[in-house]
């Protein structure tokens, strides 16, 4: 059986290993590469190595930056004694989208699970601490997502923070129990959190 | 409203470019390219500029080739009389699946479609005349996709290699009519080969 040519069928197989791209997508893209124009094909592969080599995390708030801070945590029109905390930047850019909130974000980049070995040390948890131990912050807002393992992850930073006599807070059930933030539309994300409950 | 750090930003645009990919997988992607260790996301990124780089026409069967001449046309026990026409380097590597056919390949790259604008020299049929035109051919087998393109431009093509004196045939309709060779499975596709009629 003839195979197709090496550097064709590298790229099919790096293709293919991206999450959610089968064999048959993987083949199509490969295609959809080899015929563009050179300098389209190399603007992918660039993007690929700069936003691999340049995106790190952002000190204050863990969320991905290109710079030290973040552009949220650098912004002087933000309210940076309102903290939200998030699992992802994902769920970050959501909350973005209500145009609600002028606080502060905090990723924890994950959320407890004992199912799949996530322990609290394996998530930004310390640092939110850290950051809410420096003082300054009157009020920490949990958005995680509304399900089982989101939920066990606010309650058990809101027992962690509670010492430090901030005010805490969760977003309002208004978004879909089980299902998760990033795919919650602007407004039922922005009413829930007009609508937040002290925990 | 805020929005991701250019880098991310540009590699979920790129991913967005690619055919298939909307804006939620492409920003899934990225994420993934970014959590991936830096000699994996390179591997990608690589595979993409060599891919491009390397990969050409093979010189005789228009296939896809990483050098002058293909594996298959470069293989002494292929049976270079016989010539099987197809519309894509993907056919190609359904067809080789069936372990039917030894002989050789000619790839169309497409197929006449006055209603996309592809017309007969916007295809690779003057090369396949000119590989007949030089002799030692002696079957010419269609096997461009059971649709209307495919048809017109398998009748147009016979038409003009009637004057050379070689036999020309066409697979069988076993594979669905109305749908594309690609996604027809080896067995269809074997049977089809070898119940092959004369046009």
């Amino acid at each position: 059986m003839e195979q197709y040519a090496a550097p064709l069928r590298d790229l099919i197989e790096e293709f293919n290993k991206l999450p959610g791209i089968g064999i048959k997508t993987a083949q199509r893209l490969a295609f959809h590469v080899i015929n563009l124009p050179a300098e389209k094909s190399e603007k992918l592969a660039n993007a690929i190595i700069n936003a691999k080599r340049e995106i790190r995390y952002c000190e204050v708030c863990q969320n991905l930056s290109a710079s030290k801070l973040c552009n949220i945590c650098a912004a002087p029109n933000r309210d940076h004694s309102v903290i939200c905390v998030m699992e992802s930047p994902r769920d970050v850019m959501q909350m973005e989208r209500t145009n609600e909130f002028k606080g502060v974000y905090h990723v924890l980049h994950g959320a407890i699970s004992p199912m799949d070995n996530i322990s609290p040390d394996d998530i930004k948890i310390k640092e939110l601490v850290a950051r809410v131990s420096e003082g300054g912050v009157t009020e920490v807002i949990m958005a995680t997502n509304p399900n089982l393992e989101g939920e066990a992850t606010a309650m058990y930073i809101s027992k962690l923070l509670k010492p430090f006599g901030v005010k805490i807070t969760k977003i309002a059930h208004g978004v879909p129990v089980g299902g998760e933030l990033e795919f919650a539309d602007e407004i039922t994300l922005g009413r829930a959190l007009n609508s937040r409950t002290e925990m």
